[in-house]
């Protein structure tokens, strides 16, 4: 592969470029047990029943505010899900504010009312902060960081590789409506039904999966790199294959028809209030009707299976019957996205 | 006070305005019992001994690297201190960069070094982490989110609000090195003695304080802001008055001279490696002996003495035997100091 000495934008695009950067450049120095899996959640041992997750994620989404959502929603939602994704039931948010001089108070005020108003819908505390001010031109207005841990009750357990040949995989609704959103916001694009971005707290809708079963092998948010990201990696860290349906997987027109305007691929756009959920199929029912009954469950699916081989690869059964490897982004579609 | 609706360099300073920021935009809209006392960890409780602390910061140092230390090393510190002022033992940190386009791989591949060597020097792993890339021009190269865990012992309780009049105050060495090594980094000053970052993990040296007595009402890392911040923080929480000996304060004769030529008061200038102490006065002897003993508290000296009145308010005797309140900056002397 080619060599770099300069970071690209294609490094922060969750695809493959990010995880070279990762991979080499930060696990190398940093290797340990609780970083080794490389989940979005570490989870350590505290002499505790259970185990707590730990968690962080900077927000340099542009613009700051889209159809659907802003920079501060995204923020909560963002962390709150990747401790659900880890199986955790959050327990305290961290912010800190990297602001611009001369960012709009007004601005300010609106993005921390969605924070606050988000970690209330969310029920999780924001226990700590840091705000610092960088001269104008150096910040492109705010970043965020959230941290966020939380407790993974004992029993459950979820990781990105316990996918099992025979495990059936579900998603909570459509793909794609946070990247078009934010990029329809910047690009001026105008939509017939303008998309807006999917962007919400998933904790509820986890711990009601997990009040029909413990056995819930992987949840997975398919956020940077969109489905075929987060699929690929589960198909990688389990070494197992992953088969989808194309005819399955939920997918308003109306991102479909922007997908097809800009040339993007909706397997690879962003979301923001997804889960892939991976379980035995013997719960695909069960764990269906309870996610169709979740306000962010409506349109729920099961979308494909998991088989033996190949191992660390995701096929896509097309809609007109052909197979295709279902790949990861070498860089950036949609920069800035979250 | 005057109205402002942009964001001010000085609302990052960590003086007056920082805090009108905080309290009449942050506190007001996320008022949670952890988050009230405002100090840089939360304190959550858990079902287990003692409590879990929760901290955050963002690192905007500008220049990336500067005499006696960089970017990583405080990031890892900032927060590591941050814990260990909350009487925590550090458990785990976090780390996430946000990196501009065009970064040179070798910068961050000295900075991520940094960041490991000070890792294990502290012997704290840093368990997860997040990467974003921005275009070009938008973050100033480089920012740094560390946030950390750790656990509180049952029995320990320090806070900025338990300052008691009779308490000693301590330090456990000079102060303003690190705000007079970045700022000569930034504006090529040269001087004689050149003046190294004081940029230290202080987790060690808590520890062996407390073997000593569990009964420290405060610890404070003066950062931001110096100790004049520090101390007024303290004084106003504890409704206390703060008496200062100047002969008493260690300050190096470079940072004097340096503070004399730029017209900055050296109780303003930041620290990264200096903890403020409250105690009783019978533990002034054992504590100062023990600093004195450890590699980051060889000029450690007992500065002060806490006393009913004035309440809210720090008294500086001078050299020439007068006295001057210390006031916190209104804003910013030194933008972008960690």
């Amino acid at each position: 592969m080619k060599k770099f000495d300069k970071i690209l934008m294609a490094h922060g695009g969750g695809g493959i470029l990010t995880r070279r950067l990762i991979e080499e450049e930060i696990l190398p120095r940093f290797q340990n047990e609780a970083l080794a899996p490389l989940s979005d959640s570490a989870l350590l041992n505290l002499n505790h029943p259970g185990k707590l997750a730990f968690t962080t994620d900077s927000y340099v989404v542009t613009p700051l505010f889209f159809r659907g959502g802003d920079i501060g929603r995204l923020a909560v939602c963002g962390t709150v899900n990747d401790l659900s994704m880890a199986g955790a039931t959050p327990l305290a948010l961290s912010a800190s504010l990297i602001l611009e001089e001369g960012f709009p108070l007004e601005d300010l005020q609106k993005i921390l009312d969605s924070m606050a108003a988000t970690a209330r819908e969310v029920g999780i505390p924001i226990v700590t902060g840091d705000t610092k001010v960088v001269e104008r031109g150096s910040a492109n207005g705010l970043f965020i960081n959230t941290s966020g841990i939380g407790i993974v009750p004992e029993g459950i357990s979820v990781s990105m590789s316990s996918a099992k040949p025979g495990d059936v995989v579900l998603i909570n609704g459509p793909i794609g409506d946070h990247g078009i959103a934010v990029l329809s916001e910047r690009e001026g694009l105008k939509f017939d039904t303008p998309v807006e971005s999917d962007v919400a707290p998933l904790n509820s809708l986890v711990a009601a999966l997990f009040e029909i079963t413990p056995e819930i092998h992987c949840l997975h948010d398919p956020t940077r790199g969109g489905l075929a990201t987060g699929l690929n990696e589960i198909a990688g860290a389990s070494q197992v294959g992953i088969r989808l349906f194309e005819d399955k997987i939920p997918l308003r027109p109306e991102v479909q028809g922007a997908c097809d305007l800009l040339g993007l691929d909706p397997l690879q756009v962003a979301n923001e209030g997804k889960v892939i959920i991976l379980c035995p199929s013997a719960f695909q029912d069960a764990l269906l009707e309870r996610l169709k009954s979740h306000p962010f469950g409506k349109n729920a699916s099961v979308i494909g299976e998991v088989v033996e081989k190949p191992a660390g690869t995701v096929l896509l059964k097309t809609l007109i019957g052909g197979e295709r490897i279902v790949d990861v982004p070498y860089g950036e579609n949609l920069p800035r996205i979250c």
